[in-house]
C-alpha cells in the first residue's frame, strides 16, 4: 500500500476496539510505568493480544517480547509508547513503515512527554516529526503527554495506573491525566462509581476534546460525558458538537485554568491556552454543558447521572433524620437558585404524620421532612414510597447520620423495597447523604450496588441535584423551542 | 442549704470536670442510647464514678444502678438525662431537692426532645418547668435536645454517638449534635482530627453559645476553636466574646438557615431564629471569625487549624507532581482573592531547578512548582526543605496522587525529615492533597501522625489555606491599630 492511496483520519472506534496492543518500553521490573501498563492490559477482561516491545527482554510478565514493531506477527491494531521522545520520533517511522508493508494499526497512544508541552521549540519539532508520517496515513495519535485509554467494554486498557474498574455507562475525557486518575482512585473504594471509557487527551497533537466528545456521543456504551478540560482549541466546532450531544447524553465539564496564574499552570501543563473563563462559562451554558466550579461537586455530579434518571421537574424534597445536615442541604438548594422546594400533596402530608412520630417535623419548610432520630429501618419504606409516589416532588436528597443501632442489611432492603418499587420510567433521582462519609463504607456499598448514589455533604448533594435539574430543563427548553 | 445562698451561675469547668456522673435513663439494651451513654462514658480515660439510674435495674453495664438520683452517695456532679420530657421536669425537682441538701450538682445534660424547639406552647412551658428550680440554683443545663458533652482531657462523655476519641486542643460547639458528631466520624477513620472539649448546646435554654466560645477562650486545652451555628440569641454579646476569642484562638464557623427556607428549618430543628445573613457575615468578618461556606471547608479548616501554624504573610507556594490538580489549586487560592502566589528567591529557584528533573516546571507560573511524575521519594526532602526555608514563601500546599512504585514509609521519612528540619517557631503552614481521597488511607494516616493535615481536593486545600491568610491577616490587623 502506499500513503496517498488514505489520507482520511482513522475512526476512534478502532482504537477502543483494538484487538492486539503493542506496548513499547515494556519493562521487566515491577513498579515502572512499562511493566505496569503491561499487567493492567493483562489483567482486564481483554480477548485480544498484548505485545510487549522491548529489545532486551525475551519474555515480560509471562508474554513474548519483541525486539521491534515490525517484527510482530498478524495484525496489529494499537501501539503503546512509553519510550523517550527522540526513541518516539524513531518508532513513529517504523509504524509507518509497517502501515505501509501491512495497513494496520489503527492508532497509537504516546505516553512519553518532552513534546509541544513545554512551549519549547526543540519539543514542539518533536512533536511535529512523530505526527507527520502517521497523520499522513491516517493513524490516530493519542497524547503525547496522556495516560491513554481504557475501555471497561471491550477490554483495552494502557493505563499504567488503572487497573480492571467497574463497568458502567459513563464515559471520560481528560487534559490531565492525573487528574482523571484521580477521580476513578477517589470512586473505587466506596464504589461510587463505574466506568465506560477513558481517555486523556494529553497534549492533543491529533485526537482533540471535540473529536472524542463527538466520538462518545455515538458510542452505544455511553450513556453520559465527563470531561476535565484546561483549554480548547477549535471553540465553535467543540460548542457545535457538545451542543448536539447534550441532545441526549449529559455532558459534565470541570474547567480549569479560571485565573491567570491558573492559565499559566495550563500553558506549562499541556501547552494549552485557557483563554477567557467567562466565554467559556457562556458556551457551556448554551451548549447544555454542565459546568461544575468545586471538585466534590464534579464528582459527584458524574456519579450521580451515572446511576439516576433526570428529574422531570425542579421541586426537590429534602428528607432528613437530622436537622443539621438538613438545614444545610436546604440553604445550598435553593442558593443555586434553581431549585424549589417540593410541594407535597395533602394527601402525602396527611400519611407521613400518620406513619412517622409526633415528633417528626412534615413540610415546615415546604419541602422539608425530618422523621427525627425516632425512626427506624423500617419506617423509612413507607415514607420513601409516599414522598416518590407524590405528584409535588421530582427528586428526593435523603440525609443520614447511620445512628450505631441500625442494621445496615435492614436500612438497605426497606429503602430500595421503596426505590424498586416504582417502575424504571417512573423512577425520580434520589440522591442519598451519610454524614459520616468513609466510616460507613460497607452501608454506602450496599447503596451503590443498588443504584442509590451516595455522597457525604449535604451542600454537595445540593449542587449535585441542581445540576441535574438544571440540565434536565435546558434539554426541556430545546424540545420545547424545537432547537 | 438554701437558695437564697447561691444564685450566680456555675462554671461550665464544674460540667467538663465532673467527677462523677449519674446517667437518668441507663439502659440495659444495647443499642438504646441509654445504653450506649453508659459504654461510652466508661470506654473513656476517667477517673471518676459512674452511676446509672434507672427503677427497674439493679446493675447496667457491670455499674450498680440507683433508682433514683437522691439514692446516690457521696458527691455527685453532673446528671445526664435520658428520659421522657415529662420525666425531666420531675428530675429537676429532684436535683434541685438534692441541692439544697448536699450542695452538689453543677451542671445537667438533657439529651431528651420534646421542649422549646417545636415552638408549641406545651414544650416551652415544660422546658420553663424543668429550668426553673436549676437556674435558681445556679446549676447549668446543656440542652434540652442535644448530644451533650465530652473531654478527651478530663475524660467526662455523655454523647452516645461517640466512643472515645483521639486528643488534641480543638474544640467544638454545635448547634446540632448530628452535625458535630458527623464531623468527628468522618475525620474519623482517617485521623484527620484530634478533639478536646465537645459540647452541643442544643435549644440554649441555659447554657448559649457565646458562654462556650468565652469558656474555650479561657480553657488552657483549647486552642482552636469549631462552631456550628444556627442563630444566636444576644448577638451583640456573642460577637463582643468573639471578637476577645479570636485575638488568641482562631474561630472557625458555619452558619446555615442562611435561606429563608433554611431559616424554616432552623425554627422546626433547634427554635433558634437564624435571622439575616448579610448581618451575620459583617458581624463575623468584624469579630475576626472564619466563616467557611461548604462543609468540606469547614471540616479541613479546622482539621488544618489543629495541626498547623498560622502563617505569617500571604504568599503561598504550590508544589505539585501533578499538573491538573495544580492548577485547580492555583485558580482556587487566586479566586479567594486573599492570597497571593509565592515569590521564590533566585536562589531558591536556582536550586530547584538543579535538584529537579529537567521536564520540572520551576516557579511557571509565580510561585508554581511542578515536579512531574519523575519525582522520587528522596527528592521530596530537598525540594520540601528549599521550598519551606525561602523568604519568598509563607505557605506550602503539597499536591500528590501517589504512584503505584512509591513507598509510603520512604516519602513519610523524606517529607517529615524536611518539614521536622526547622524548630517549631519558625514552621510554616503546610497542607498536603492526596487527590486518591480515602483510597490512600494509610498513607494520609501517616501524615496525619506526622501533623500534617491532608485533604482529597486541591479546591477545599486553596481555601483552607486562604481562611488561614484571613485569619493571620485579621488578628495582625488587630494588632498593628492595637485593638
Amino acid at each position: 500500500m502506499r500513503v496517498t492511496k488514505q489520507v482520511t483520519k482513522g475512526s476512534l472506534s478502532g482504537v477502543f476496539n483494538a484487538k492486539s496492543i503493542a506496548i513499547v518500553g515494556a519493562s521487566p521490573r515491577p513498579g515502572k510505568p512499562g511493566n505496569q501498563i503491561v499487567r493492567n492490559a493483562k489483567a482486564m477482561d481483554f480477548d485480544g493480544l498484548i505485545y510487549p516491545v522491548n529489545p532486551t527482554q525475551s519474555t515480560i510478565e509471562g508474554l513474548k517480547c519483541y525486539k521491534n514493531i515490525l517484527d510482530i506477527p498478524g495484525r496489529l491494531d494499537l501501539v503503546v509508547l512509553i519510550v523517550g521522545a527522540d526513541e518516539c520520533v524513531r518508532i513513529a517511522q517504523d509504524i509507518a513503515r509497517r502501515w505501509d508493508e501491512k495497513g494496520d494499526v489503527a492508532g497509537i497512544v504516546v505516553v512519553s512527554a518532552g513534546f509541544g508541552e513545554g512551549g519549547s521549540a526543540d519539543g514542539l519539532a518533536k512533536e511535529k516529526a512523530m505526527l507527520e508520517p502517521l497523520q499522513a496515513r491516517g493513524i490516530r495519535v493519542i497524547g503525547p503527554n496522556c495516560l491513554g485509554i481504557a475501555d471497561q467494554h471491550s477490554g483495552v486498557n494502557t493505563i499504567f495506573d488503572l487497573p480492571p474498574y467497574l463497568k458502567s455507562e459513563v464515559s471520560v475525557v481528560s487534559q490531565s491525566g492525573a487528574f482523571a486518575a484521580s477521580f476513578l482512585m477517589w470512586a473505587k473504594d466506596l464504589e461510587l462509581f463505574g466506568l465506560s471509557k477513558f481517555l486523556t487527551v494529553g497534549n492533543m497533537a491529533d485526537v482533540d476534546m471535540d473529536e472524542v466528545v463527538e466520538f462518545f456521543g455515538e458510542d452505544k456504551n455511553t450513556k453520559v460525558i465527563a470531561m476535565y478540560l484546561e483549554g480548547i482549541r477549535q471553540g465553535r466546532r467543540f460548542v457545535e458538537v457538545a451542543k448536539k450531544v447534550s441532545q441526549t447524553k449529559p455532558i459534565v465539564a470541570f474547567k480549569s485554568g479560571r485565573t491567570d496564574f491558573g492559565s499559566g499552570a495550563v500553558r506549562s501543563h499541556t501547552g494549552a491556552v485557557a483563554g477567557n473563563d467567562k466565554i467559556y462559562d457562556g458556551a457551556f451554558r448554551q451548549a447544555g454543558i454542565i459546568r461544575t466550579v468545586a471538585v466534590a461537586e464534579f464528582y459527584y455530579t458524574i456519579c450521580a447521572l451515572g446511576k439516576q434518571p433526570l428529574p422531570r421537574g425542579k421541586r426537590i424534597c429534602v428528607l432528613t433524620a437530622i436537622g443539621g445536615p438538613g438545614t444545610i442541604c436546604i440553604d445550598a438548594l435553593l442558593a443555586t437558585g434553581v431549585v424549589e422546594m417540593a410541594s407535597l400533596s395533602d394527601h402525602a402530608k396527611n400519611h407521613l404524620k400518620e406513619t412517622l412520630a409526633r415528633t417528626a417535623v412534615v413540610d415546615e419548610p415546604q419541602g422539608y421532612v425530618d422523621m427525627t432520630a425516632s425512626v427506624t429501618e423500617e419506617l423509612h419504606e413507607e415514607v420513601i414510597k409516599t414522598i416518590l409516589a407524590d405528584e409535588g416532588v421530582d427528586g428526593l436528597i435523603y440525609l443520614i447520620t447511620p445512628p450505631a443501632f441500625f442494621s445496615n442489611e435492614k436500612l438497605v432492603e426497606h429503602f430500595l423495597n421503596a426505590y424498586n418499587s416504582f417502575p424504571k420510567e417512573k423512577r425520580k433521582p434520589l440522591l442519598s447523604v451519610f454524614t459520616f462519609g468513609s466510616h460507613v463504607a460497607e452501608l454506602r456499598r450496599l447503596f451503590e450496588r443498588g443504584g442509590i448514589p451516595t455522597l457525604e455533604f449535604p451542600d454537595v448533594a445540593a449542587s449535585v441535584m441542581a445540576n441535574m435539574v438544571w440540565y434536565s430543563e435546558w434539554r426541556k427548553s430545546r424540545l420545547n423551542y424545537g432547537l
